[in-house]
């Protein structure tokens, strides 16, 4: 994620399930492309810390509750991309149409690129437990992610390796829309 | 190929000649950029898999057709740049125009920028077999590779330097024409 | 800031806080993203040399400028990127208005991606120190950094891993306004 | 220069003066990324091989002209960027205009960014002979390098390492020229 530029400055989070009742996420702060296993620190589903001294990011409670959404989802994936950030406020509505490309076909259930999708866009709120409630109807869709305005993009799989494909999947199609909307 | 992001999530396909009977492919799915030995298979000119238990990626036809094409083609290498993606969009007809171009001295029997050379476009399609019947048509101009509308590039060449020359030169020419177009 | 094209050409200054009195600061001239030791000096506050035979570059000024107005800082960068080159000679006015991001909370005391903040944004001048008398009235705002137009970015930290933070805080802002303005 | 892009596929041309008399410079073809001392020869000032079995490039004759002009000539550097070819296809007339920029001052004799610098841009051909005489009468302005119309830029120092800081400060330029043609 450091290497394409999604987690600049202090932005983003990740996180890997441990087990049916444990994450581990990176901590508040800290630049993402630096981490250490000081940066690390272990909560429960409901964000709840169980690292001694350990403060988890607001944004925990978004990890949180993709998993305890999805059983079957081992890896949460937040970055900060300029495609998606510029893209997204210039989106009205609370999605972002997809279709004609191959790449969809990233995201499980898509066997052809005639697939139409909408990728959930929803306000950039910092009233997480607010935020989540919105987040919650957006989530069953086709696509493992969602965006919020002005601010990122979140993505899951099964392990970090699938989360990671979606993420770059997601972060593809929304970079092709962003740079379309450049042509004249 | 992963360092210039032409092979994002699980996009993109990468073959090799061993023989007039056999080419070493990458299997379906899987980051190429983190390719393994275990992500490689072998299948026959007819695109029938050779490796026990191996499932060839649907777009395998794709490579082999240019295969038995061209007896000295050495290499295929399949991408989705950003550029080609949305270029391949805005771009009407079934061909990229190219002129005026140093870089299209790249391309063999090209000796000069003056020339007028045309990428063959084509739409994507899910049903290879009918993909490579249209695509059967244009295999034989000077340049030696071809775009799927919002899917990706193909390109080929004697082995895989000279196939990522080839490759590299239309990525190139294709990101000037999209850049191009961003101009006012 | 070498590896995100920050630092091209002979372009950009480093310098940390040494103690009290003197700071380390990259020299005239040279490539920062090959930077020795031999491309280091130490100056005093007041951007005197303490090193034999050594010559400032003409903005260690605006370096000194921050550590002696600001005693907790301990790392000033100054890079040149395309980005904002660019956007800092369309953009009129004396500053760049930043709203709606979620990145704004990289800087301290923005608890809300709904602040709006204003990045100074500054006339270039060869004179340093009529510069510095302009900067001056510029330094204490929400923004730890400032935009000389047509020239680069200056951002600072209590040290060189904050600097950098914020540094690339800004970066990524000023990157989406940048893109924004080449959407129709 | 290739990790900035500026090599793609073939292109491209490097050359070190190894004496009053003789240049070493790559061959013809081959990707400059993958640079290996077989892919490098001697000529004289006239281009002609001093390397037994060598073919020297078409364009090691614009290389041996910059070296003729110029005795404290230690290195020349050709490049194929997106940025420049793309400007220089839509820049008319036989130069492109900067000003205003702090990195006018990577030239030398430039103390000031309030200069107004002209690039020479001249229309590529294939016939270098007459493509030489043409650039003999730009040889000898403020910016040590010329832009090949759909071709690419020539830049030149005192060593290697000289001249790839003009280059980068030309390429930093016609950058910032290229993407503000983007801005609406």
């Amino acid at each position: 994620m450091d290497r394409f530029g999604w987690v600049p400055s202090v932005g983003g989070n990740i996180s890997v399930r441990l087990d049916a009742e444990r994450i581990a996420i990176t901590r508040s702060g800290g630049r993402k492309g630096f981490l250490t296993r000081e940066g690390v620190m272990v909560v429960d589903l409901h964000g709840a810390s169980l690292t001694e001294g350990g403060r988890p990011s607001a944004e925990t409670g978004l990890h949180c509750q993709i998993y305890r959404a999805f059983p079957d989802v081992g890896a949460v994936l937040h970055g900060h991309s300029i495609a998606a950030t510029v893209l997204s406020r210039v989106v009205e509505g609370d999605g972002i149409v997809l279709s004609g490309y191959e790449m969809i076909k990233a995201f499980a259930g898509q066997t052809t690129h005639e697939a139409r999708v909408v990728v959930p866009l929803l306000d950039n709120d910092q009233d997480i437990d607010r935020l989540s409630g919105i987040v919650a109807g957006r989530l069953n869709g086709p696509v493992p992610g969602y965006v919020l305005r002005g601010h990122g993009v979140y993505a899951w799989g099964r392990d970090a390796d699938q989360a990671l494909m979606h993420l770059e999947a997601l972060e593809f199609l929304l970079d092709c829309e962003f740079q379309a909307r450049k042509i004249n």
